[in-house]
Formats: C-alpha cells, sequence, structure tokens
C-alpha cells in the first residue's frame, strides 16, 4: 500500500525550480533597484531574544503573531517577524564604527503566525531598506525615489501602482487642530489607519465611542477627505519638490488615510497600492526619529520601508509582468551515444564546461530519441553526439533543438562554434 | 545612564555590509558552479514538521540538534537541520509530473543546537546539490566534479583541498569477508567514521567492546589502512576512470575511513577535506538507493552533497582566497553645494542612474570637505560638484577620487564622460 506523502507546513511554501527562478528574478530586481542608489547588503541573524523585540516591536507583533519558543537552555527566542529590531541592535553594537549616513538594504525570510489567505503566509520573504543618520526630508524622497525606481524597473506604470504619502506631525497637528487631545490621537490614528478596512458606519462610531463629539468626527472626515492637505506641511511641500527633481513624482500621489501601524514612526510615512485596490499593500516604510535608543545606542534617525514577496509577484502575475523564466536555454545537452564512447562524452563536457559553457551531461547511453526527448524537455538550446563515426573522424555533430538543423564540426572547431551559436 | 545592548542570540552571526559581501561572493561562486552542470535551483521552507524528520532524518540530528517546538495549534515542528528531507518531500509530491534525472540545488539558513565552536554556528548556511533518478556511479562522478569544480573556481589547488572517497558496498564486503555479523556492521561502520576523532587505544577497545575478535580487530586496521581498497571495487574502479574523462582526479583521492554518518547512503561516499587537517570537513555526500520512499514516494536513487558555509569560508580565509569586496567602487558621489543647487544635484543623480550608473547622493548641503571625506570612507570612484559657477556654465565638476584630478565637463557630455572613467 502507498503511504501518504508527508505535508508541509500550513502557510509555508515549497518553491520548485519555476518558483525558485522567479523568486531569483525579483531579488536581482531588488538588489539592481539598492545598488543603483547606493545601498549595501547587510543581513541578521532569523532568530532574535524576546527582549529585542519586547524593546522595539509593536506589542501585536511580538505577542499576537511572532513564533516563540524556548531554546534547550529555557531562554526565550523568537522566529523574526520584521527585521528594524534586529537593525536597531546592529547598528547600536557597532555605533562609534560605522560611517554615517548608512544605506543598507536585506532580503530574506520571515515569520508571522498569521492566518494563511491571499497576499499572507506564515513563512514569507521581506526586503528591507533603510537610510540611517539623516534626519532631512531628503532622506525620505530617496528612499520613496528607490521604490519608484524598483516599479519603473518592474515593468509598473504609475496608473498601476501609486505610492501614498502623508506625514505624521502634519496629522498631529491637524488631530490637535479639530481638538482632539494629545492622549487621544495615538486611538485615533489607529482608527485611521484601519478606516479602510471597516463599514463607514461601524467606523464613525467607533470614533464617537473613543469620546469625540459629532462635530470632531464631521472636520475629521473632512480632513480626511482633503487630498490638498499636504499644503499645510512644509516638510511635504519640500518632499513633493525633490520627488519632482528626483524624476518619480508621477508615482507618488498624497493620501491623508496614510498612517502605518508602527509606533516609532514620527514623520513622513508611505505605503504603496496597485491601483485596481485588487491587493493589500506592497510596501510601507516611514520616517523614524530614533532608531536605536530603545536596544541601547544613541539618538539616531532615518527612514526605511519594508515589502513583502507576497503581494508584489501577485500583482506582477496578474498583469503578466514576470518574465519566463528558462534555466536551461544557454544549455548544451551532451548526449552518450554507448559505453565505448561515455569517456570522450565526458572529456568534451568538461572541455565546453572549462570554456563557461552550461552543460548538461546525460548519465547513461540511453536510446538517443530518450536523451533528445529529455533535451526538448528541458528546453536545452543544443545537443552534440559523439557516436563511433565522429570519434573515428575526430568530430561532433552539433543539434540545433530550435531550428532543428544539424552538423558536423572538427572536435577542435567545436568550442568556438558552440559559444557562436549560444550567442 | 547608557543601557547595555540587548544582545544576539548565541550561535547566530550578524552579516555586516563586509562580511553580507563575501557571503554574497561565496554564493555566486555556488551559483556559477551549479549552473555550469545544469542544475536547477529550488528551496523548501524553513520550518517541516517533526514527522518528517522522523521519517527521513538519522536519530541523533533530530532528537539532539534540531530546534523543535509547538506552534500556536500545538503541532510540532522543526526548524530545518538539513535539507534533504524536504527535497525527499518536495519531489514525492511532484514525482509524476517532475522530469528526471533532476538537478537542483539549493543555499539558506539551517539550524542545529551545538556547541558553538570554530566551524560550527547554530544558525549557519548549507550548499545542497543533488541529481536524483540515476542508478549508475555516473551520478557520483558528476557530483565529485560539481565539488571538484567548485574548488578550482574559488582557487583552491589539489595539495590544498582533496575530495576522500570510499564506497559503503565494498565496506560492507570487506567487513564481511574478516567475519563481521551483518548485524554488526552498523555499529562498526559509524565508530570507523569516528576514527579520527578518539585516541587509538580507545577506539581499539570501543571495537573490541561491540565483540570483534583481536583477530578481527587486526584484520580491520589492516583494511583502513589499504589505499589500493579501491581495487577490489568494480564500482569505485569506473568512478576513477569517468572522474579522469571528467578531468577532475587530481583533486579526488581513496580513503577507506570515509563512512558519512547518515543512514541512507548505500554507494559511494565523499568528503572533501583540507590537506592541512587543519579544519573539520567541508562538504560531505553520497549514493543513495531511495531517497523518496520513507516519506511517500515511489523508489527513486540518487546522490548528493551539502556545504556548510562556515569551513570553506574559514579555510579560504586562512589561505588569502576571499577577494576584497568594495561595494561603492564602481559608485559616484554626487555632493550638494547649497540648498539653492540641490534640486539640480538630485536632477543629475537621477540621470546618471537613469543610465544604470550607481549613485550616492549626499543627503544634505554639508561642508564639501566633510562630503569628500564620506565619499572616501565608502571607497566611492568619482565625485561630482554643481556650485553656483557650474550651473551659470551648464557644467559639472568631476573628481577622480583615485586619482585626485579633477576636470570640467558640459553637463550634456556629463553621463558619457562618467560612463567612460568607470569602465
Amino acid at each position: 500500500m502507498m503511504k501518504n506523502i508527508i505535508k508541509s507546513v500550513k502557510g509555508t511554501r515549497d518553491f520548485y525550480p519555476e518558483e525558485m527562478a522567479k523568486r531569483q528574478w525579483l531579488i536581482e530586481k531588488i538588489r539592481e533597484t539598492s545598488q543603483l542608489f547606493g545601498y549595501e547588503a547587510y543581513d541578521g541573524p532569523c532568530l532574535e531574544t524576546i527582549e529585542l523585540y519586547a524593546a522595539k516591536s509593536g506589542e501585536e507583533l511580538v505577542k499576537e503573531q511572532a513564533f516563540v519558543f524556548p531554546d534547550r537552555s529555557g531562554e526565550l527566542i523568537a522566529l523574526r517577524p520584521e527585521l528594524t529590531p534586529t537593525l536597531a541592535r546592529m547598528v547600536a553594537a557597532q555605533q562609534n564604527a560605522l560611517t554615517f549616513p548608512l544605506r543598507w538594504w536585506s532580503f530574506g525570510p520571515f515569520w508571522r503566525y498569521e492566518r494563511p489567505q491571499k497576499g499572507r503566509s506564515r513563512e514569507f520573504f521581506q526586503w528591507n531598506i533603510d537610510l540611517i543618520g539623516v534626519e532631512g526630508v531628503e532622506a525620505d524622497a530617496e528612499l520613496i525615489a528607490v521604490a519608484a525606481t524598483f516599479f519603473r524597473n518592474l515593468g509598473l506604470r504609475p496608473d498601476q501602482v501609486q505610492i501614498l504619502v502623508n506625514n505624521r506631525k502634519l496629522m498631529e497637528a491637524e488631530l490637535n487642530r479639530i481638538g482632539i487631545s494629545a492622549e487621544l490621537r495615538p486611538a485615533v490614528l489607529r482608527l485611521i489607519d484601519r478606516i479602510d478596512k471597516q463599514p463607514a458606519e461601524v467606523w464613525d462610531e467607533n470614533v464617537l465611542r473613543l469620546g469625540l463629539l459629532p462635530d470632531q468626527l464631521s472636520s475629521l472626515k473632512a480632513l480626511l477627505a482633503n487630498k490638498d492637505l499636504w499644503q499645510q506641511s512644509e516638510e511635504l511641500q519640500a518632499l513633493f519638490k525633490q520627488l519632482e527633481a528626483l524624476g518619480v513624482a508621477e508615482f507618488v500621489s498624497y493620501d491623508p488615510k496614510i498612517i502605518r501601524g508602527l509606533d516609532y514612526y514620527t514623520g513622513t510615512v508611505f505605503e504603496a497600492h496597485d491601483m485596481t485596490g485588487e491587493f493589500r499593500a506592497i510596501l510601507g516604510g516611514g520616517h523614524y526619529a530614533n532608531l536605536v535608543e530603545d536596544v541601547g545606542g544613541k539618538p539616531l534617525p532615518g527612514v526605511g520601508f519594508a515589502m513583502g514577496d507576497v503581494v508584489i509577484m501577485l500583482l506582477l502575475e496578474a498583469l503578466g509582468l514576470i518574465p519566463e523564466q528558462k534555466s536551461a536555454s544557454k544549455a548544451v545537452l551532451v548526449t552518450v551515444f554507448d559505453e565505448a564512447t561515455q569517456a570522450i562524452a565526458m572529456r568534451t563536457a568538461a572541455r565546453l564546461r572549462d570554456e563557461g559553457v552550461q552543460v548538461i551531461l546525460y548519465p547513461e547511453a540511453d536510446k538517443l530519441s530518450k536523451q533528445l526527448k529529455y533535451a526538448d524537455r528541458l528546453g536545452a538550446r543544443l545537443a552534440l553526439f559523439i557516436g563511433p563515426d565522429e570519434v573515428a573522424e575526430n568530430t561532433v555533430v552539433i543539434k540545433d533543438l530550435a531550428t532543428h538543423q544539424q552538423e558536423s564540426v572538427p572536435m577542435q572547431a567545436l568550442v568556438e562554434r558552440v559559444k557562436n551559436l549560444l550567442a
């Protein structure tokens, strides 16, 4: 009787070569864009102590969403749910040795115990990128330009994706202006952050329940509908001018409803969304006044964003923007005619590899039709044949698997001919 | 009072940009070599159920070394200590859809709860590479050729590193020949695997304690000293011939003491070692008769090896074979003269990035000497200056930070000139 195949863990993904090629393609786009702006790659551990997240992350993230477990010595360890606490720890530990401003990016796995659903998985990958040690809004403009340039490099257009921007200081001032007290403001900001996830009446009720007067609710709603509110903020005025100079303004719009959940943002905040509204936020980030003080460092401002791999790939897939990945399209399959010629097939494979040619050597002297079928299924570009006749004449037959043409070439001309055909 | 900086988890590593660049360099060497032989990248989850490892891994690995914890639903989950069980699960799940032979490779993080020491960390990276669906020794030759080609690509010489080869069937036959029963053989093989980790008398005692006669101990020791034992194995004879044809024989030697700990190896086994004997094994692998039956698939032979990132990097470091990684060596630093010229500095940065030039934009109008010092510390290649004079003349000053020469070029000639200087 056949046993059942053991299952994978819920919310994790298997990356078969086809999916892996797409993930690798995405990483290369991330790397190109990050490097274009002079950012350096770094990485932290996947495991951190629970103390680190207690000091730095929002409560929901650690208590409700992190995978936490005791190690064999009893210490509580978490699988990283986000990278910022690790970044803060690493910067704090080397604060006197590092050259500021720091431009750092990273890509790696993260874990959150969420209900698996469209656009969410429990094990996911995330791009993190931060500019640290700059107080001014120039830093915010640069990170938004990084995001916009990334979208452009993927082939996304401004009518397909927009980076929505707001400013925490502006919102604090505006909430103050309509008479919402400093104590109430964090709760109001959290509600604004969720306004698109609740029916309008429920949201109104929730606002009134916080203690706002009906008058204040109206003012708040007017404020959230005011697309010109940014003109009240010198920072946002400067930011939009700089985004113009950086050539990315077409990808950016103002939205007073953008707040971002994390408590540590203090200035510009932003989120990228697809324009159909079909998907969750693609990426999100903002300006923080102080990255490292909570973990033991000296105050340090900066700006950063994080992008998961799931939503962006769903969007690119929907828009047909992921190019077909063919790993064998530059490969040569070397066939094996019989046992007597196997050694010369091996030597030929080694000779081509020495010259940097990707060679798949058929592992045994099987029927040639089977070997050719295998080459076709892999999508190899060329197949080589060395039978007894070729050995006697010191030649090789090259078959072009795209055009189906074949030719016989002298062994000493093989490398050059193969390279020409692959070029 | 200054708080203490929160510590990282014991046995984990922080990858600051300099270390990360080395890790990235190693990955690229792994990718190049894997692709040269036609292998496709894949990856599995970092989390798997404990059932998977119970079915596939050796007992020591799961019970003593894996990080195991219950998830929020109570299911026992392990952080992967090795990739082979995941590979088996993935292949079994798609066994009817995949094109065999499969050539797959992977690089990613793994976790083992080991005492942190030289050459070991609790969180490490591993290269896994497998050729699946081939019975013959040709598959073994190919994987050994992959390892040898990888060493060659790193600049390692055969007098610095050797791949030591043995064969499980040969050892079974030889143990049988000297009268060691089938039941005793697994225990004897495990002792051979540890012969270099115990003093000779202790090892002898352990062998006798298993129930071997003093005579058999002598025969066993003679056998383990016999470097020509491979001539008793048709598989090893064929293997060495093929390694010759593949051009990698100089990196391979026979060693009757090579066994490998894992129970699922059934034929060729191999380990790579540095010739000074300073470090642990660099990589290890072997031939298995059946990858997927334990997890619910149909029998499938193959061969594979795994290499951790720690030992190979220690060895390369010791031999001075890791090239200096300079991330900014192709970068242009665009300085900001004052607030009035900041927008034109930004436009210039954007224009160069549009042409694929890596640009670090100084974030504010700071003292030029400070901006230049920053460029030097990053190791940038060029610095650009656009002050009021340059704006008036529509020019840019380019300073070569290597030669300290500077020149003024018309704005419209900038891109071409910068590209020439960087080429």
